[in-house]
């Protein structure tokens, strides 16, 4: 298995998967088929067996998948069989409202520290955190060895602090501001921005 | 021009165009071509012509596109030459930062109304708004003729409350909510989900 040959969209629906299963699991469910996974998220039966078949043989035909085996072999595949250091840029609003996030520890990720560039913010609590300078954040970043972030920052100010995420060694970035980063190759982007989502919709109405 | 044939993930990749011709707007910048544009969204310059090119010739060959004739035309086959009232569902923390969030307004979209069915957030303020009470749900969306709405509210009870938002005549739902959510055909659901995002990036650490 060659990471670098499974291609990316194969990767996104992993996680879909995962999330799915880990819902089985919370119910009860020890085992499921594709049929019924894919019922669970909108994809075909025929779509799971084939990404899932990219990495290995982990149903037996006719038996379907034990949901914590699948579920233990995904979150290897994904890395997510640990938890991982996150660090939060942007002490706003949606800085506060993931700060406070139920959803990261069972999915493999805790927020570790809280940056912002507003003398007003910093030493305050933000969650369980108290924000801290982001005129230290590289070097506090570099120290705590963090390659995730999730940043939450003004569209104006985004890329030049990516540009010095990418100098504290951040390989992985959840881009909440709405413009598009340039980033080298290495490190990865994936954006959230709900007026792209809601014009994706509005197309169909 | 037949709106049932245009793939999918094309319209998926217009919003993200916008996005950029806004943005050098923004800078005072009047034209683009297919290169540049790709250059500020990670996208070949080739995929974006032929993204475009589906719905008309609104460039020159060699003369580039004028990026006010291109986002308006844009903003057409979106629909979002106009605003659409948005109801926000679900007002706990990240309700809350959708409530505030600034990046709605100059893209085609407003929140004219808020509800939750905890009695003690019902008719306190968030935002500009004053939260209503869920139960009165579908009836006053059904009155305001509402048709997107953006869910915040905990899995356990996103289904059951999606059900009703398909009764009230809702199409587009933007799903915050970490669970796959199942609406009739002509209901369009996106999904937001940060620990998805994270783990799509943790493959590749």
């Amino acid at each position: 298995m060659n990471a670098e040959k499974i291609p990316d969209i194969i990767i996104g629906r992993l996680p879909i998967y995962l999330r799915a299963l880990q819902c089985m699991a919370d119910k009860g469910m020890k085992t499921t088929s594709s049929q019924e996974l894919g019922d669970h998220v909108g994809i075909s039966a025929a779509q799971i067996r084939k990404d899932i078949s990219q990495f290995g043989e982990f149903g037996k035909q006719g038996m379907g998948y034990s949901i914590q085996f699948l579920s233990d072999q995904l979150r290897a595949i994904l890395k997510v069989e640990r938890i991982w250091d996150v660090a939060l840029v942007g002490a706003g609003d949606m800085g506060h409202a993931l700060s406070r996030y139920q959803n990261f520890a069972s999915r493999g990720f805790r927020i570790v520290m809280v940056f912002d560039n507003d003398p007003n913010k910093i030493g305050q609590k933000i969650g369980n955190f108290v924000i801290e300078d982001a005129a230290q954040m590289v070097e506090k970043m570099r120290a705590a060895g963090i390659k995730m972030v999730m940043l939450t920052v003004p569209a104006s100010v985004a890329q030049e602090i990516t540009d010095k995420l990418v100098q504290a060694g951040v390989k992985s970035i959840l881009n909440y501001a709405p413009i598009h980063l340039n980033v080298p190759e290495g490190v990865h982007v994936q954006h959230i921005d709900p007026a792209i989502h809601l014009q994706r919709m509005t197309y169909y109405l």
